[in-house]
């Protein structure tokens, strides 16, 4: 542990001298900051003397110069992987010194390798670290903000990512160790990303939303306009709207939920869990969560747009018009109690599977899901899922009651929303139910913990070869 | 820290080689894993021969051979505890190794030490490091999934647990270093934990829900039937429903501060901090959070059952036939500016209680709490949690008024609910305010800063002692 | 690593021993809390026969006595700053141990460096390590608890760090490294934190609160009194209240995105991004998160207020009136197409804000927005937020309708309290928009990537000096 005290022990005395290769945006910004936390940081360029100005406190020097000097051992390499190859003729220099590979690229996969793993083959007595790379350079220049608190490392010597730890912790940020130089490629694709994971969910959101808002614009709006001579255009404002969320956000919780069931399914035709699925099953099932927190805040927004139905202008309309003609025509509706039954019915299935839905989102955040073992996790995202999605779905019939037989709901051949909504999860729900069977289930159970049905043909010829 | 660049240099350039003891689910999970990582893996089984398939491009040899081979530096034991004692033979070869203990048992202490420390028990030479053993069979498999992001590991050499982070950082977990080995047995339970802190006030809620629904059925529903022979069953529904959440998450909110009152007035009765309190108490304390974060659950609950209140049939039509009746009778009832004072200050005093109630919920959120210093944390769990629970007495004294004088509230002898729910918030407040007093709580807090009353007879005796 | 494990490995196998200088409650809480995992405690104290009691278990002996018979290499400090000159006599004693620094000060800056830089000033041959100094009183004595499950440690030495670690860990907390002990004083400064970046928002929140509310009592209740002669003070407790919370909402939210604002043209007029912003800028812009929060818990306040509108008496007795008054006047008023358009666009536009609004809260907890990218992160806070601005002032504007045009709304020449709100928003959004020109953004984006405008004076100065 000797060599690791030695760099320790005077970084809490004195100044330490830190080095920055590389004089554009991405080093100034970094050596202002580290002149700000107390380091001394020197520049290294190629042409000192044509660079822009640099951060007061700074100086300049020629990269051989530098890197002679061996004035720092930390070398933050600030420069674009196209210029590495000149780093190459410094190799000697930069023997036994820590570089800091801050680069980050324009598009993914633009290199076979990542950028620190070229610069460790180019300069392998040197100890290459990656690490700053994900932060915003508002952060490099100004210290650690909201979404720029961790810094990523990666590296293989140990000793030199606890250098590079230490600055990073001086600096304000919080240190998460990647493990070996491989990671480099990560670290390096990371700050590229822009919501992979939501993409499909989201363009499917879109998709489904568009679809059911032209195809109930069709049922209700214009087939009134056309038929009745009736304009009701105001009402897509709000009450097509909740007609469309719910249905779509019932669809797409269900589609959480079919990639296990098929997985299930393929598992139990093939007899075995160690062979692969399809890709497309595969990709299914990463983005469940993504879909299921999509379907939540359109379930949300059903939840919004139903709330504030009593202060419509519309409905208050309608209810005092109501309210005028039973009077003026001295004819008083009696209270019907299955009516009352129904209607609560539904509101209450309605708002307990909200309520699961909103548990099942909170789970999903990283800090709770963190602290639940796998048992507790799998226990709610799935036991409690499939009750999520049987109350929602129930409310979703609850609501169709006896219209599924009035023929007067079928307008112009097309069906009622709902009812298009509801093919989904009644499938899935069915599906469960057959997985759920004594007989299937423990089958299930044992493929999951391993075993493996032989198919008779195989196993008879197998035994013949041996 | 030459070992250690040693170990981890090559494994950079080259395809490093691991060992797995066991060819049964985890083995093969975790092998296939593994080699689609990158590595080399090479299983060692006790009857090589007899073993079922192995992930495509694996191994499999005697242990024995495997041990001897001394070609893997790292080992993953994923055989049963039960036939750890065989291992025991290999003790030489394993000299010096790092053996992984994935294992898990099926029940809470079954044995009387951690496997891990049998293991190393057995096999002192080597360096044996407990891990990957909370994450899920589908992570082992196919890598990081939602609640199996982090692997636990412990383990007493530093050195081998850096070599086994490495690896499971490379298979794309985030590790967490949980000590020596003494910690393993921690390690071992949490995957047989179902929510064990969840499990006291879920049956509380649970059984006090029950009992204020059959309370206010009989009161209610049953009374109206025999008594007035009208048929109100429909409220069960949705009006009793929003009854009883409300009831229970009240009396649940007040049984969080309750220990903590109790607590108090024990320390000023003994004059100490430093007694230990009696185990009803500690574990009552232990699971405050999850009182309140149910009591919280059906709060929103209530909330969500009140803001549906204006479209449910009944109400609608109960209001229709109000306005209906006056205009018959042609008589209007004034405005009463009272009742709007009223009415309005219970809605707006719940909105504030619920508010923050959700705002103590969000502060217990682990991400949220971890930034918290526990200045901040207690400022908000205690002064703002008195403040909800105040907040919410005080929503249910309005929504009471003058009820509680008329004699038509007590129906067969039975209270209404909500003044059964008001009995321990009141004594709560009415405790926490004695605990307020100048006198009271400045001997409160000199005790809590480590201050003892000494019994002035002890005192003597002790004085006669030395 | 041969000391390393020398240090480790006796742990988990017997009894490691640890001693505590100061007998106070500090070291009292620690000592029953580490004797009651299982370490050997013995105490050193200056006076071992005057402390009060002890935990049972323990044994206390002079400090000179403790640190002399070597019998512990870990040492906690836990007596006051101002005795740590006493223990510079026991240097020679102490040359190598591990020394925990646990204390806190009573006020922020009370020395000039932090406590535990000076004890490894006074004791330069020990290995000083600060930690445990944030956790609560009850955390030291009976263990984590949730705002105290981290403990945070810095230190010059990595080994040092490592036995500490091992404690903490063994006491079942999670520790995190702040780096060397520099971080001291950070460390120091945080158990007395108690909410500094909240206090600038939550002190605007109430000022506005207080005007707008003042304001709108005079306009609202006391014009009315005066001028009409009508008693509606009973508005106050919700209809006023719900004026006043969207207003500071949405001020407060433009108020999120006008320092950034404000930011851009000032580099574009400085034409630089490397020059510092002024202070109150700097501060401003470190708040926004906060300031943002407040506004969304203020909007959630909004949103239940006015859910709650149709079940207040006040809102049922005026639907009442005005249905019977319509019937008793025999007229009905034709329904409104334009009316309900307005209205539900109203409405729907609010809550597409609100439901942006929380997006945007959501993505603000540590844990989510950790697992951000920085271009995920920037994303959602300013695209999205700029669009939850939008909508929110689009949604005001929708409120005020025609309104703005009709004299009547200008009582007592003070304006409504809507029309005051909508002018910070209107303007940030005027600014924004005129950022987002094409000429405007792209010279800022070149400025933001380290481009600097130089001054054609200054340039030629330059020429003339070189």
């Amino acid at each position: 542990m000797k060599p690791a005290s030695n760099l320790f022990t005077p970084a809490a005395t004195e100044q330490e001298m830190l080095c920055i290769f590389g004089t554009g945006d991405l080093g100034r910004s970094l050596g202002q900051r580290l002149f700000q936390t107390g380091y001394k940081v020197v520049y290294g360029s190629r042409r000192p003397h044509s660079c822009g100005p640099l951060p007061p406190g700074t100086q300049v020097q020629s990269m051989i110069h530098v890197a002679a000097a061996q004035s720092a051992r930390l070398v933050f390499v600030c420069i674009h992987r196209e210029n590495y190859n000149f780093l190459e003729t410094l190799a000697p220099q930069l023997k036994g010194k820590v570089l800091v590979d801050v680069s980050n690229n324009l598009k993914k996969n633009m290199y076979p390798e990542a950028n620190a793993e070229y610069l460790q083959r180019l300069i392998p007595g040197a100890q290459v670290v990656k690490g700053f790379n994900t932060l915003s350079a508002w952060a490099l220049q100004n210290g650690p903000s909201d979404a720029s608190r961790q810094v990523y490392v990666c590296g293989n010597s140990l000793e030199a990512k606890q250098a590079v730890i230490e600055v990073a912790t001086k600096l304000g940020f919080t240190v998460l160790d990647r493990g070996s130089l491989t990671a480099a490629r990560e670290l390096e694709d990371f700050p590229l990303q822009l919501f992979p994971e939501w993409r499909l969910p989201l363009q499917l959101a879109t998709g489904l939303t568009a679809f059911f808002f032209f195809y109930l614009l069709i049922r209700d709006v214009i087939y009134s306009y056309v038929v009745n001579d009736k304009d009701i255009s105001f009402r897509i404002m709000a009450s097509l709207a909740n007609k469309v969320f719910p249905i779509v956000s019932l669809i797409m919780l269900s589609l959480c939920y079919l990639p296990g069931v098929i997985a299930a399914f393929l598992q139990l035709y093939r007899g075995t869990k160690y062979k692969r699925f399809p890709d497309w099953l595969d990709r299914w099932m990463l983005c469940r969560k993504q879909l299921g927190l999509v379907a939540l805040a359109l379930a949300s927004l059903h939840v919004l747009y139903t709330l504030i139905i009593p202060i419509r202008y519309y409905v208050r309309y309608r209810l005092a018009a109501h309210t005028i003609s039973q009077i003026k025509e001295n004819k008083t509706s009696p209270f019907d109690t299955t009516m009352a039954w129904r209607t609560d019915s539904y509101y209450v299935i309605g708002i307990l599977g909200f309520g699961l839905y909103l548990l099942l989102g909170i789970t999903s955040l990283p800090s709770v899901s963190n602290v639940l073992s796998w048992r507790e996790f799998s226990f709610i995202q799935s036991k409690l899922g499939y009750l999520t999605l049987f109350f929602c779905t129930f409310h979703t019939y609850l609501y169709g009651w006896d219209k599924f037989l009035q023929p007067s709901s079928y307008k112009w051949f097309m069906l009622p929303g709902y009812m298009l909504s509801l093919v989904v999860p009644s499938v899935v729900l069915v599906l469960k139910l057959l997985l759920l069977l004594p007989c299937v289930d423990s089958t299930l159970t044992r493929i999951r913990q391993g075993w493996e049905r032989t198919d008779p043909e195989q196993e008879r010829k197998k035994l013949l070869l041996t």
